[in-house]
């Protein structure tokens, strides 16, 4: 077990804005022992006022769409150009498979690694989508307090984590290639309408043409979707990371999304509803996690499933069956 | 309390396609009396094995979109013209809030209402959503037992029962109008790429030329979401219920559906899988609703909900604190 410090050590090495601790605070966060819990919740509960003051972007895409470059790219032009403090987090449930990272690769994004301005935090690999996305939310939590302003939470985009991240962010990023169609199938459903914005990347060379088709198809096919509460139109832009081109355009498309959504109670009301779904979420994820470890439902849940398979009972009468052992 | 029949009665009146046996049978699936459950289950169990030799069909669209009259239109084309038994359900939790239901209203479907070959049944108005789809897919196989060949399941698309009605037909057909743009906003995110096909309604008139244009667009849209898992792109139609157009092709196009699917194992597997989710959606629901019943989560869910919405404690300390409730 790593070792543990008292709860007054976590919450001043973070609002001292101290790498060290912030990094020992995550490790805590996704910590699921019972001991570390309550101490997590105890430093949670001290930063929590200082919590909130960043910008919370997620980014998506499938892999080969060049979502590392991309995020080293924009991150560069976050910390460098506009002067703010990054943090970039990975969710990765499904390194899980692996018990590698999507993020365990040591040469990605090498210049955003060595930038003191960013801070980069890979989730840990073999855990279940619900404990990721719980410790994910904590730690953009921890790194706002420690300071930093920008927060990029990246995903796979191909698998159920979207949703989850599409409920912690502010803004939603949708990373996507040219030449649409057969590509197209390693994105889930449902993850084309959560998007804030489409960014179609490697325009350059013999794929500038073709990405500045994509861009408006994307665009009319958006234009299609049911409008967000918030009255945001989705935005397709495109940008090369090897000729560093597009990256302030997409700032500028967060900066009138922010607008908008600030100019009337929609950014704050976002956020409170997230907050609400967290709650909900927590209460929900566990009760049925208790319910599916117990010996009892884990020895009679397959076989009550193949009889469903087979037709020899309804779902229904299945599940009360199963019911019964609660 | 309605009058209650012996098992038996039920089955031997629904295999013998009585219609007022099926009515019956609904009104005790519908049911959620401890001892109306469990004559349902017998009787469910003694008809599954006659269950499934239908097309199920999801319908859905906005309020003002023509949905009564497609049905109609579409309901006796199917009976008169194909021959074929068509059963009607429709589900519609949002009516919990007025009182009514959306085929409470006596004027509407007046033809299909007056067709022998074609059966109505509205779901009750005030119950949850849970009990609506639990309902409702158990009518679905009373239907089929009682030797319909066409199920339509309808819903009114603003709501989360179109997700529900996804996991329980074969087939998901979204009404549309043309003139895109705010009238999606009555639509909720996802219901569109959820659709095996868009009918863009009301196709006559001064409304033809933009219906044609509404078409074009939403198939180049549809051509950009990601591909089903059978390999269907889904497939976009224009049709007019007032000129009598477009209503075969409609048809043709779920013919077309049904033997891509049926060629191979998708058809089979898709209805295996929906076995399966109902199972585990049922256990998941009854557990979640017997947890939020009780009088100490009553009493202290709200308390906690505003203390996260105002900051004062985090959305997962707060969950850990109320699951101690259990």
């Amino acid at each position: 077990m790593a070792k543990r410090f008292p709860v007054e050590f976590y919450a001043e090495r973070i609002l001292a804005h101290d790498r060290l601790g912030l990094s020992r605070a995550i490790t805590l966060v996704e910590s699921t022992l019972p001991s570390d819990r309550e101490l997590a919740h105890q430093v949670m509960q001290q930063i929590l006022p200082f919590a909130g003051n960043s910008v919370r972007i997620g980014i998506t895409g499938v892999p080969g769409v060049g979502k590392s470059t991309f995020i080293e790219t924009f991150g560069n032009y976050v910390t460098n150009t506009l002067g703010k403090k990054l943090a970039v987090l990975a969710i990765d449930p499904t390194s899980q498979k692996t018990g590698g990272s999507i993020l365990g690769d040591k040469t990605r994004m090498e210049t955003l690694a060595g930038n003191p301005m960013a801070y980069i935090r890979p989730s840990p690999a073999g855990k279940s989508l619900g404990g990721v996305t719980r410790s994910t939310r904590e730690s953009i939590m921890l790194c706002e307090a420690a300071g930093f302003e920008v927060i990029f939470v990246e995903t796979v985009g191909v698998g159920q984590s979207e949703t989850a991240v599409n409920e912690m962010v502010d803004f939603f990023l949708l990373l996507m290639l040219a030449g649409a169609g057969d590509e197209l199938q390693g994105i889930k459903k449902g993850i084309m309408e959560m998007a804030d914005a489409v960014v179609i990347t490697k325009a350059d060379g013999q794929n500038l043409q073709k990405a500045r088709v994509a861009r408006a198809e994307f665009q009319s096919a958006l234009h299609l979707f049911p409008r967000s509460a918030s009255g945001w139109i989705p935005k397709v832009s495109i940008s090369s990371a090897l000729e560093n081109t597009g990256i302030p355009e997409i700032w500028k498309t967060i900066e009138a999304y922010l607008e908008t959504v600030r100019n009337g109670s929609f950014f704050e009301q976002k956020r409170q509803n997230q907050n609400l779904h967290w709650l909900h979420e927590t209460i929900r994820q566990t009760l049925l996690d208790r319910f599916f470890a117990k010996p009892e439902v884990l020895k009679t849940l397959p076989e009550l499933e193949q009889k469903v398979l087979h037709g020899e009972v309804s779902a229904f009468a299945a599940a009360e069956e199963i019911l019964k052992l609660n």
